[in-house]
């Protein structure tokens, strides 16, 4: 990835920050707790995949004014160290006892006092990465703290991205668009499906990404039949629709769409399937612009891909997209959240064949004043073709 | 992969589903929630990468009698009949106004009645995935039901594994055992350490790994700094010690070990801390059996690389393996847990060396009665050595 530097610059987290305390200011917030990986990385820079690991407690307080407060592994300091960050307070983890509570505890004492109001992330896609029991522990210790949920501040926030993180999505887009190209090298009539899954993320490694969370398809005679399945390892027969549906990384950033390949040439149903799911994707760009909702792309795509009858069992069609796989708004028609300039977007529709099965489509975009941008390299009408 | 067969036997839940029935009975417990990957497809065996998708939650209520409740979002239903749960209920998800939680709420009631004892995993290295709003909600429609902790059930259970369970963490270690011969291939003097990270992974997935989860490690002249880093762009020098600790996965089941490789031949100082590391992994093998415990471990293998300092800031010198990366006892002072025949363990030492850096070594085992078996080919005592 020549030319794109990695990492943000300290304005980048001073930025965020700045937003999110006015925002704390007007919802009576004296500090946010923040315990996933995402919010932490949004106020802090931390990036690792030590995440992984599901041992360590990881917790960052930010306070009514200034930066981060990093309570963390001790594991976790010198990489916390190379971050914005310089008020970091470790313990020995894992401590059976104390895994970080009273530090935790004393933490929040010295930043809001003692009866001061906590917001912690608990609405839609959020979770409280902790014990359960440590979550009683510190509440016990700390019984003049009001805890609160965040005014949804860090999900808003992350919701609409700076230039430089649209940057990285789109380093991310492209490198998925050169290993989808690729896929004719490695797929075909005969070559077992685990297989396909197991090389195309060498693919998409061999073309740039850090690494590859995510990939999910299916395969199947004229369409398929789920798309979160672990893969088998049938082979591709002719007939079979491919799909693949990447979420790889590159500096932390995502991207999430999918590519349809027909085994041989394509039956005309699954030709025209295809080409409706790229219409409706053009229907959902069509009006793709700040002021419409989330909603409003949905229907806009549903009416292509049902006539409005309401879409399938997914659930939606689409989602924002960014530190995470899935993040932010859904394209589903109670979701009115207005779309602004800078939000990332998956379009995804999807729709059932007349056999019973499915075939999902799904493009990047990014919102911009008046309009949309493709962030992935759009797929065309025509369905890629597989040696058969 | 040939010859592995993937999967479990329906004998192998139903097992694991009476153990666990039996510690309620004894706890008191009329039903577990579940929530995390790890524990659902532990009594379920539902497998799918579609939880690096944090927006919907997923919950599997574990009745004193009888198969696993799942009440889950319709797009996993497809794949969660292919288990052996029958009873599968679902929403359409996302939904704002009510994610699934009435119907988790009344399945609770149907289960347990109106006035029952549920257990949730509430204690180290566990979490509550679902968003803590929705918790509350929750605890709000069942008045009188009584939420404790799940006794350590689901922990003490996935710590002692299946002979099935030691097959597939065994082939992931085999898997990682081919991709670290073949380290040399990518990786020398001149490489940028990104490039030996990426390339690694396709190793990885050549050698036949479903995925990589995860992939940490560090380079530098005589040792390393921390080993949480992402990798930087420079090139090794020669002089660098290079460690590469990779968690991949087969068929749900992770290995964890790293390698350690000197670029050109090792000054003498690092040859002799690798030879300790060996060493200290000897010591623990040595004592590793049932009856021992957690701490002795940790006392084996501190005794050998700090002569009983009691080690450093990274907390501890192993853990348990299995679904995740780590899960289970800990080989720290305080972890009493007793070895019992089943158990799978990484045994992890490091020291620093005398210019600060530091030096980890890691191999996998498994407790068998009377001693321990590797699961890695462990690593003999000379230093791996890549062109300089």
């Amino acid at each position: 990835m020549t030319g794109l530097t990695r990492g943000f610059p300290r304005s980048e987290y001073e930025a965020r920050v700045e937003r999110a305390q006015g925002l704390m200011s007007k919802a009576g917030l004296d500090a946010l707790l923040l315990t996933t990986e995402a919010d932490i990385r949004y106020v802090t820079g931390f990036l690792t995949r030590f995440w992984e690991s599901p041992t360590r407690p990881w917790y960052v307080l930010l306070p009514a004014a200034g930066a981060p407060i990093a309570v963390i592994p001790s594991i976790g300091a010198a990489l916390m160290a190379k971050t914005w960050v310089t008020d970091i307070r470790t313990w020995r983890a894992p401590a059976p006892d104390d895994d970080g509570v009273s530090l935790l505890s004393d933490t929040i004492r010295d930043a809001v006092g003692a009866s001061g109001r906590i917001g912690v992330p608990m609405t839609l896609e959020s979770h409280l990465r902790m014990p359960l029991a440590d979550w009683h522990r510190l509440q016990g210790m700390l019984p003049e703290v009001t805890v609160c949920g965040d005014a949804n501040i860090l999900r808003d926030l992350r919701m609409v991205k700076s230039e430089s993180e649209i940057t990285k999505i789109r380093a991310a887009c492209q490198i998925a668009n050169r290993a989808f190209a690729r896929v004719p090298e490695i797929a075909g009539a005969g070559v077992p499906l685990d297989q396909v899954f197991r090389r195309f993320q060498m693919l998409c490694l061999d073309e740039g990404a850090d690494w590859v969370p995510y990939l999910a398809g299916g395969a199947d005679q004229g369409g398929y039949d789920d798309v979160i399945s672990p893969a088998h390892d049938g082979p591709l027969r002719s007939g079979d629709v491919l799909m693949l549906d990447t979420g790889l990384v590159w500096d932390g950033y995502f991207c999430d769409f999918d590519r349809n390949y027909s085994v041989g040439p394509p039956a005309d149903d699954i030709q025209s399937a295809h080409s409706r799911l790229v219409d409706a994707v053009a229907a959902g760009m069509e009006i793709a612009r700040p002021g419409k909702t989330a909603a409003d792309l949905f229907h806009a795509m549903d009416a292509v891909v049902t006539g409005g009858q309401g879409s399938g069992d997914a659930g939606r069609l689409g989602h924002g997209l960014g530190m995470q796989l899935t993040e932010g708004l859904s394209l589903i028609p109670q979701d009115q959240t207005k779309l602004r300039a800078g939000m990332v977007i998956t379009l995804e529709p999807g729709l059932t064949l007349p056999n019973g099965r499915i075939m999902v489509h799904e493009e990047d975009i990014v919102i911009r004043d008046g309009g949309a941008e493709f962030l992935s390299a759009p797929a065309p009408q025509e369905i890629a073709v597989l040696e058969g």
